[in-house]
This record gives C-alpha cells, sequence and structure tokens, in this order.
C-alpha cells in the first residue's frame, strides 16, 4: 500500500491564519526575530511554562498576580516587565522551575490566533532537528504559521519556513501544492549558503540594529542548539521533549 | 540636489491591503491569470470602459441594464455573462467601443479593495514595459497589490511583481525595504530564464489545466504585447494611452 503524504500549507500572516486554519493539522508557530526562539531558549534552561498572553493588559494582570512576566512592544522592554523579548534574558537562575507570562509584538499574537487549532507547537532555527523528526512521528498535516510583523509579511521568517518544509519534504513523508510554501523553499534554496547576509536585507533586522537589539541575530539563525519541543496546552507552552 | 528615491512596497493578498494603504500612492493591481492580462487585452482591442465589479449580483444587475458582461468564478463563466475572463474572449468585434462589466474570482475584487486610493493601474506582463515609463514619470510612491487566490499568496503574481519591482528599481527612481517586494525580486531571478517553466508549480496553473483553460499561459506570460495603461476613474477603467 502507498503511503499517503502528509501536506504542508504556509501562512505568511496571522491575519490570513482563517483562510488556512483546520482543526485537525499541526500549526507550527514561527517567529524568528525573536519570540519563538526565545521560547526554545527559555525550556533549554528549564522554564515549567510559559503563558503566552496576546495583549499588554493581560500581562499586566498576571504581572500584579505574581507571576514573572517578559513583555516587549516593536523590540522595547514594558515598564512593568521583568524582562523583554532577547533568548539572552532567559537564563537559568530567572526561569528554572518558573512560569513565564510571555507577551511579544507578534508572536505571541500567532500563538493565540492558532490556539483552537489541534495541535499548535514552536518552531525555530534552534530546535529544527528535533522539531522536524517530532513532526514525521506525528503523522499529520502541517501549517506554518509565520508571526510576520505586524501581519506583514516577513523575510526571518519565510526563510525558516522553508527550511522546514524542505526538511519535511525531502525526508518523502510530506508534500505540498502551495504556493507560499514553494515560495519559501526556493527562498531557503537562495538564503542557505549565507543565512546572516541574506537576512541582512530584512526590514526586521534592520529595526533590531537601529534598537541595538541585534546582538542575538547569529544566535536566532543558529540550527539545533536546542533540544526543546514547546506545544501548546489549553493556555500554555510546554517541552513535550523533556 | 540628491532625488528623493521613491519607494516600491508589495502586498500579497487584497486581505493585507489595509496595512499598505496609502491615499497618496499608486497602487499597481496585478492578477496575472488571468484578469490584468485580460484586462490589457480588452483596451488592446479597443474596449471604450471596463467597470470592475466585485459580486455577482452587481455584474447580473448590470446585464440586466443592457451591459456587456465579462464574468467567472473559480475559472468558470457565469452563466448569465456573456463571456469570461479569457483574453481571447476579448476580440475586436466584440469589445470595440464599448463598455464592459467584469467580475472575476479575484481580480476585479482587488480593484475595488484599493479604489479609495489616489491613482490605481493595472498591471501584467503584455504592459510592463509601457507601464514601467508611465511609473516613472508619476513620480509617486508603488504599493503593488497581488490578487492572489482568494486572498492567498499567488506565485505567478508574485512573480511579476517581482519582474516589475525589478526594473523600477534599476531605474535607479526607487527603492525598498519592504521584505514582501525584496522576496518577490529574488523569486522574480530564480524564475525569469524559464518563466514558464517556473510557473508550472503553482496552484492556479494547475486549476487552469484541469479546467483546461490554460491555452492562454504563454500569451499571459510575454511580455510587451500591449501599449495600454489602464487607470481607474472613478468606478470605471480606461485607457490613459490612446
Amino acid at each position: 500500500m502507498t503511503e499517503q503524504l502528509k501536506t504542508i500549507e504556509v501562512c505568511f500572516s496571522p491575519a490570513l491564519f482563517h483562510l488556512y486554519k483546520n482543526e485537525d493539522s499541526i500549526v507550527v508557530i514561527v517567529d524568528i526575530l525573536r519570540a519563538t526562539s526565545a521560547i526554545c531558549s527559555a525550556f533549554d534552561k528549564g522554564a515549567e511554562k510559559i503563558i503566552p498572553v496576546a495583549s499588554i493588559e493581560e500581562a499586566k494582570e498576571y504581572k500584579k498576580n505574581g507571576y514573572l512576566v517578559a513583555a516587549e512592544r516593536d523590540g522595547i522592554v514594558l515598564d512593568f516587565a521583568d524582562f523583554g523579548n532577547s533568548p539572552n534574558n532567559f537564563t537559568s537562575d530567572r526561569v528554572k522551575g518558573k512560569t513565564i507570562v510571555y507577551s511579544t509584538t507578534n508572536g505571541t499574537y500567532a500563538v493565540q490566533i492558532a490556539s483552537s487549532c489541534e495541535k499548535v507547537v514552536i518552531g525555530s532555527y534552534l530546535n529544527h532537528k528535533v522539531l522536524t523528526d517530532w513532526l514525521l512521528q506525528q503523522n499529520k498535516n502541517i501549517i506554518i504559521l509565520c508571526a510576520g510583523w505586524k501581519n506583514r509579511f516577513s523575510l526571518e521568517d519565510t526563510i525558516f519556513t522553508g527550511a522546514l518544509a524542505d526538511a519535511l519534504i525531502k525526508s518523502k513523508h510530506f508534500t505540498t501544492n502551495c504556493d507560499s510554501a514553494l515560495a519559501s523553499i526556493d527562498l531557503w534554496n537562495i538564503a542557505k549558503n549565507n543565512l546572516l547576509g541574506y537576512i541582512e536585507k530584512a526590514a526586521h533586522r534592520t529595526r533590531l540594529r537601529n534598537l541595538k537589539l541585534d546582538d542575538i541575530l547569529e544566535y536566532c539563525h543558529t540550527f539545533d542548539l536546542s533540544d526543546s519541543i514547546p506545544v501548546l496546552k489549553d493556555n500554555y507552552l510546554y517541552n513535550i521533549n523533556c
């Protein structure tokens, strides 16, 4: 019997997710600079749970109730928060065994948009290999949701999406006829031999440089530093691989 | 005095247009397969005006009032319409001197979404050169709006968008820091040496093949067969270059 190949679809903006949404698919959230990279880091450093919240008001409410809160907007740490969105913030001494409430400009909003789907998982270069292997085991169709920038298309999220889609298709268990998946793979093939050089032109790379927040650029584009597979359960993320 | 370069932004879906909208920019509508190609053809064959309407109900109403109506959904001619969306339909004997009411799945919807902007113009490979020259004369920022497929990203619209953005930037009068414009240009550079070969994988190319509507594929990917520059005025398109 021939195996039925599973499909990959790619959604370039949370504002378009309703067009792709399918309760039975696994949704992979991608926000390379910096939320999904930082979430993998936090679990690597022993965080217990991450509660992603979309609004500043919710994050404030959690803070009042004694939670550790990581929150930023447009790259800048919010004044009431314990720290911001850099993977460097999630050190063992801060996060080990803790529950962190997390709110960012794009990434946590994307998680919320996808939260009614059966399975939502966090993707980044850091956990590329463990995530790919895990997705292969699940035997489900996949939607990759790029967090983008305020619902706009983002180059760095798309390039990673291409890297993930390419690996899944090369496994011969997945296929795609989705134009945005095909475009992502082609862009990944342009970028892959000089990933940081390619990302130089991305708008968000410039934003982070202007804010002097680009120290994490190389880290966020490094493959397989993390074994974490952050999965959404009810209203929080936990590491299914620990 | 150094010239202030004008900017190019690219919007991959009519559903995201509100994020890019700017009353002062020129909006170029792109629906290569087939609406914007067909609109250029219609003006080449002497059409006087084209009234783009988004809904089937409006198109029906116009038909009742004696208008010539071109209308399709999902590639298929609507039963009340005089003809559909193939550039081949717009022959001189049918359209010369006529006003045509036009309603398609994606292209005319994109025109309507952009209609509150100051200047809306129709782009396709057919009028690439005259359009590029005209845009250079206007000295305005540009938003290229891909009609896509039911608000999803479309490969064939994106590749043309890259061709147009690339030509404008090479003129040295335009620049971009828009990630979707940069991605379009990179994809165009992959596709350009074998445009029809590249487009083989696009989802809409498959849809048209299945409907046996792909006879116009090569025509719709041919540069500079048309001198028409269809511009929106009030509620209709006319050819500014005749």
